[in-house]
């Protein structure tokens, strides 16, 4: 089910309804943010929500959250139409979600992940959020799981297949692809200058732009096309199902084997 | 040019145009909550991003940022699926987007608002950010805007004159009828009883729920069908394009007339 | 009682009284900001205090908080005496008062308000306060009001009519005439230019001062005497009375009738 | 000049006139907290307010802020009546209070203190307020002075040879005795046991009323008359308009002698 | 029990064990910040941990935390070495600290704190700590308590009693003795002029540099040598013993006496 | 040099000497934290205390900031001894640590780590420092680089071919062997059952105790002594110097080559 899409005894029926997937709940995570000359600015809230939206067809029990569509992008703001949150406000806004999915019952929260740059303020969230009861002694009603959704069973050995060389790091062949089979209509062309992009630290946005000048970081997005990108899709859509359902089902410390 | 669908260098061409509207930026902006017994939870993001997108499919150069899907709902907070952020997070949030998109060159930032509970917090967050610029005697790079899509010129006269009875304060037919032209095949059906829900303060969401049993205030959202939402579309959309202009040609104060 | 007036044995034995106020509290709130050529700064301030503590006077057991004098009214910083909150302070201050009043016993917080411009942040801090129950699934101890002075029963029909052109939106002959009839010694006078002060909107401090340069907002005080004043208080004591009643009175959801 | 009773021009003109107090700006800030069982709950408000309007009314140079009428008082609040902000929202507060104070010109701000409780808080703030410039190797454009009336020049002395015994640490005979001179008809009357209250360390709210049950510290509130009061302020209120007046005449380090 | 070079089950076993110290724990806080031409930029942190480490070498049944050793110190900060919180972080870092101590079970929390201008804001975070619990009408499970070295009974006399003269308020030559007794290896030497540094306020950052040239205040530190500060902490180190001692054993109000 | 053990003129010497490190500043970070039955809650900041400062004997030129000693822990919060700062809380003192390095000219702040868990903290916490700049288009005076002790060139592959087996992600028998060599004075011993620590995902401190009883996480600490930790460090500490060198000598992008 797409939360969004549906009203709110739906949803309050499947919680209570004990099947196997009915506490845990998707949230598609991303960043909107520049990805070279011819990627798509959502690319990285666009592949988790494809992902998620398609396992949500294949399999109706899924319950999907509206695509949290921004990201901590500070070091791309030198780049047009880029939209970040500072680290602190993404704190807020992630604890905020996990308050009010956690109020109707849900005991499991996934973040599908989109964005590299997200991966270390999601997590000191995850901490923030359970320190609170930490300090307490008392047990948090939910579980948080991260995961980018290249990092599915299967999913960067196969990128790492199809692009065995200019995968890189930023605005990559994989997830333009991605988006391409999503949007067709949408898929933009350049020359790349140079053909792989540069590699190197990322601090703030200045020195992104002067380290790398269009935006990419080590990859040749002239690889992507719309069929690898369904390739990718494809393998990413059951490993999603199958590591939600693993996750769902996992034991609690201490429940009896 | 939707941004999210767009490359950089495209924004960025955009905005360096001179055109009319190349510094001015719309943003939809709502709620996922509950929407009575019928309605979509995400009735209010998806609102203010229908007229947006259709605005943008008759005019490409309207610039439309990414949907910011979840606003201030605390209050619904006692029905399944509502997501709500609380007002500090939501005043840092709008803050970060205000920041982002000011720091590319938009100049004018127009939020084309789908959910009354936001109205309070976005004027408090405006006031927020005019207020570091107001301190210290100094002017703001940027213009903000809030218009809520049913005070687009026209638009509340219209959905009155459709609904003269039983359009209420919240899961209206107008907002339902929008969602049904848009995504006709998620209507739902429901008995409503009684057929007009009643009317009472907003508080806390334990309270909201004792007053609104099915989460509707004050209106029959039977009355709703497709055709009623395509005609208050079809006024909104030359509506929001032509404030939208308006807006962004708009003189300041001590430019010469 | 005037709270900051009385020992705490008087407010506690008020409480405890099980009288229809006992549990009851009104906050007047303002702002203490410029008020055009001849309105005192504290105007804002001085309105909700003059009507509550002239209520008081005839209804002992009406209990009324110290005034909260400082307000929201950034839009005003370019104006010398202005002193103005962030909304984010704001915000932490309202609670803070409830918490404290709340400690007490007060179940019933009503304020009394004297500027426009805190409306909105007033209103998020509400949302603000109830999220952290409606997280919870929990029920706040006490239920909060706001209510303009001007918004009492009765007065801005009489405003209307005493002042059928002139009224504005910032300093009013109606809010200037109540001062003026608290505070006869304190009456200013001054050659307006326009008559009539200009309409636009409200965004920063430099941006006011150029649509507005003496500060007044569509407004001719010098309508103003303190005879009219004295006509406005002597309408809004009783209303107030009687709305603090029936908010005091008023069944919660739920309550057998 | 009291800020909240001028209008912005006379309160410009002042700050303009190069006069030696132009520049400088008294605020009286207190606490609204119990006082015993007959000290009134705004004592601490309404001492410097007391002091720095009759200062104001001996010399209308002097320029005096609307009163900042609630501190930190978190120790008070098991008993009824006390309205406390946490530390950090009264940082908050005082921060911005300088902040529109700055803007206009002042470049001098004394603080007026009649709550004990309120000392460190408020040094903490100045450090708070310092240190964005002391980061930044800058200079603010203001200096802020905190004095509790008390510590004015020969107060204190006067206080103990009128109390030589039961002036204790709150609810002292002396600021009683203040407000008794200012409010004749609030004088109020209990029979203290004991007659001299006890003495200890002040925590939290619970601990506080167990160790001081009627709320007092130390003190014997009876031996307060107006007569005693009038003293103390007929003092105190020169010793304010040269302190005030060193302040505003004192050398920066650096500046030519 | 130095608590950072034990295991976590012999931390347990101590608080577990009953015994007079278990429950309680030392502190030792201070501020790395410059001391004069001479003195070095630990002192104030170093000083307390002198005395508390030796202490706990004589009674291995006090408990002592790892040191607190960046505090409060922006007027420092023109002088290189320097690290300060800002009190708002050095409020939330104490906070986390006793939630972490309290958590364990620790009750009562000292700080032996070496440094004047940490006292403001330790005493803020008190009451801010107290706040949320008098707020709420609840007891905290833990006591608070801030007791700066030179305080503790005797060594300020003594201090006084070797340096008649140049003691100052800061970079004084009792403090610099103490890390000299510590650290003879480390001791500098300088020529000072004027041999007693001035006095005068303290701002921010150039404020202070431009009236304290180098650093000190008041103070005459070429008087200090180990063997003086050998005798400072052979009577500090009982006097915190016996101090520690009795905070552990005092009794709460309404205990049976 | 020592920071703390050195004077503020001779840290200004430094920076401004020219010298190929004089801009740049090691902080050792860590955490106090339980690691298992017989290791030091102190593990996790002693071993970047004890590399940077043997380093700092081998190269007097190389700055040494005061150690950071209480980081992200709120894990381990269920076994006794453990300090933990939120998430929020530690980001706010790195930027103030931050803030206070770069104020005397330090341009390269290297972090030597200790703890796994405060990495994605640390570096939330530079992306929050960066996006104040990326927000203005401007420049930091700095450039912030964290490394884990065990990150250095070479160590971690030494640890592996000491520690084939029962290494572990916690209280690996690593750390504990470099602690061991520092203080063979606080070696303890305890029979560990399983000998190897089981392993799992690390989410609350109650989680987190029931999955790890002991403490440890996939750990046999049995097999560390006071040589495989002086192996570690003598391997660490040339590499520690000629990463911060490396590092104060690497360009910024746009110098010439």
């Amino acid at each position: 089910m797409l939360i969004h899409l549906s009203s709110w005894p739906e949803i309050d029926a499947q919680i209570a309804s004990g099947r196997p997937l009915s506490k845990t709940v998707v949230v598609p995570i991303g960043s909107n943010e520049q990805h070279g000359p011819t990627g798509l600015l959502g690319t990285d809230w666009l592949c988790p929500e494809i992902i998620a939206h398609e396992a949500e067809r294949s399999d109706a029990a899924l319950m999907v959250a509206p695509t949290f569509n921004i990201g901590m992008a500070q070091h791309h703001l030198a780049f047009a139409g880029t939209i970040s949150l500072r680290p602190s406000t993404f704190m807020a806004a992630i604890t905020d979600w996990v308050s009010s999915l956690s109020r109707h019952g849900f005991e499991r929260i996934y973040f599908l992940n989109g964005h590299g740059g997200n991966v270390a303020t999601i997590e000191a969230t995850f901490s923030e959020i359970y320190a609170e009861w930490s300090f307490v002694e008392d047990e948090p009603p939910f579980v948080l799981k991260l995961k980018n959704w290249w990092d599915l069973p299967g999913v960067q050995g196969l990128c790492n297949s199809i692009f065995p060389t200019g995968h890189g790091m930023h605005a990559t062949p994989s997830e333009i692809a991605v988006t391409q089979a999503a949007y067709p209509d949408r898929i933009k062309t350049a020359d790349y200058s140079p053909q792989i992009a540069p590699s190197g630290p990322i601090r703030d946005a200045l020195d992104y732009r002067a380290r790398f000048p269009d935006g990419r970081i080590g990859s040749d997005p002239a690889q992507a096309n719309p069929e690898k990108g369904r390739r990718i899709i494809d393998l990413a859509v059951p490993a999603l199902l199958s590591d939600v359902a693993a996750f769902a089902a996992e034991a609690r410390p201490g429940d009896a084997s």
